[in-house]
């Protein structure tokens, strides 16, 4: 019986590269597999041609192959990474960022939950806009890596530009400076299957290689969680300023707990919290319902010393505003209150 | 002027473990720090005792804080971690799992989505108290670490206690084992400030460490994103499928395609696609809004190879029965064709 491709990237699954100690696998590097009957073949992607130890991972990945019952021969090629592919895969650690120097922001602002799907950028996309129309110069730093939101609020897709000094950030329609994974992906809804360096890896590139310029606010849309990306954003970043995003469910609110117990314990000060999906209205008879339950966003805005800046009920046009990519023609004066507090 | 704590801190992340080659700051080792004036006092606590290379961490860690301006004397105390912490750290990689070879799980579904806050915990808990009704053995393994909402759902708290194997789960009030990381947790609202290879070990242990025992179905609630937990979820677990949950707004509907993408890139077959917050239907007239717009299910399911199995709309009760830990006493009859999908 001949194995199968799956017998044979479970087998390649063991075979570690040695100086980074992930697997090939995981690393991407197993490209163009095929088995013709008995006969393995694939190119082993390399992060550098000249990789000093190549031999043994040429080795290693042949010997792992070779143990499959039925393979007769295993044909490995050897390739070499892009830039792009080995900077993510090294998570820009052979080379200081090139744009970073060239760049001035005044103020870093983290837009964080620890919830997943509360309206974090939503949020985001709405202050940019608002700093964008109060003629602030305004970038938008996309920093959830496996789940980005920012390209479709604003509707705007890549490819991007690489400039003299890094890669130039893609434009929205009133010109805000965007930087997400999504606009280096061949189709929105690519997975990025990436473990947690990677994912601090590009976060530092998003940051680093990238000219973002002269703004005046850098707005960065966490993922939900505390962990590589909050805690990569919150260590390497130089965050001015933390904006806590809650809802009304208890169950939400305990969690966004644990993200004001992670800033505090990181000394990261949060400049206030939102409360969103704080009910709905209905448009036809102007009844509020409490879809989520009572408030707790009081409580969450204690915990986190911070002030309870607005209170956005769920609105099912800026859902479809957002859904069209049009979030820039969203205008939400309860946001006064948080354009002030990032001053 | 005399250093702070902050300083010290800071000043420590760069002290790496020679053996986990990451720095005591994020293992957690840094307890008890006190600065008094220039004297600069602290506990590291190590991962075993006897760690071969501890003189070598000591004297990294005393250079460092030697090194800020203003200090006078680093007074290091050599503590250990407790055998949890210890596991947590190692990721469960120095010693064989225990329970696993008592028990006995016939088939395990994770419930994934890729996005937050689409209510992936909630179907997770509603399938698992229908499961139980039906008289199967149920257990729930949390493998949303940093964002964990189960037993708050099911109103159990910790702690754990030690069985003859492994860690004995929690139990709900019907019945179900349960366990997470919550029940680990000196309180609730406590942050879980872990990267990826702590997550991916705490998941292996939620798997391999505890006596789950006899069980006809184990669901893994899966946090948001592809990336850690997902993949460790799906490279180590023995999964028998997956339930993708997706809500009707287009920005969750692209994010669950990614999530669709990498159980594709994996191998894992999904056995139906849930769609959750499916419009509201006003309590008191009746009248149904399509709050986050119309549905994208449909073409989340054709993607996914799979069927719809059900579509849920938003129900404040609902909300309000989980927030009191009740998710046992809601039974949804929309739901029985996602339970005859697992079988």
């Amino acid at each position: 019986m001949n194995p199968t491709t799956t017998d044979v990237m479970n087998a390649l699954k063991n075979v570690m590269d040695p100086e980074l100690h992930r697997s090939v696998v995981e690393l991407n590097m197993v490209r163009d597999l095929s088995v013709n009957d008995s006969i393995v073949s694939f190119t082993l992607a390399l992060t550098i041609p000249e990789c000093p130890l190549r031999d043994q991972l040429v080795e290693d990945a042949r010997t792992a192959v070779q143990a499959l019952p039925g393979v007769q021969d295993v044909r490995i090629t050897l390739g070499a990474m892009t830039e792009e592919e080995r900077r993510a895969v090294l998570g820009g650690k052979d080379q200081p960022p090139l744009a970073a120097g060239h760049n001035q922001i005044d103020r870093v602002i983290a837009v964080m939950s620890g919830k997943g799907g509360v309206g974090k950028s939503l949020i985001t996309g709405l202050l940019a806009a608002a700093l964008k129309r109060a003629s602030y110069r305004v970038g938008v730093l996309d920093a959830d890596i496996t789940g980005p939101s920012i390209p479709k609020l604003f509707g705007v897709n890549g490819p991007l530009k690489g400039g003299a000094h890094g890669i130039e950030p893609a434009q929205s329609r009133t010109g805000i400076e965007l930087m997400s994974i999504n606009f280096l992906l061949p189709d929105e809804g690519e997975a990025v299957i990436w473990r947690g360096p990677l994912i601090s890896g590009a976060i530092k590139q998003f940051w680093g290689d990238v000219q973002w310029g002269t703004l005046d606010y850098l707005l960065v849309d966490l993922p939900p969680g505390t962990s590589d990306a909050a805690l990569t954003v919150m260590q390497s970043l130089p965050i001015n300023g933390i904006l806590m995003v809650t809802t009304p469910q208890e169950l939400a609110s305990m969690v966004v707990r644990k993200a004001v117990k992670m800033t505090q314990a990181l000394n990261m000060p949060i400049l206030g919290v939102i409360e969103n999906m704080a009910g709905f209205v209905a448009p036809d008879t102007g009844k509020r319902y409490e879809i989520f339950g009572p408030s707790h966003a009081a409580e969450v805005a204690a915990l986190a010393g911070a002030p309870l800046l607005a209170r956005l009920p769920i609105d099912p046009q800026i859902a479809s505003q957002c859904d069209l990519g049009n979030i820039e023609t969203v205008n939400l004066p309860e946001l006064q209150t948080c354009i002030d507090a990032l001053k």
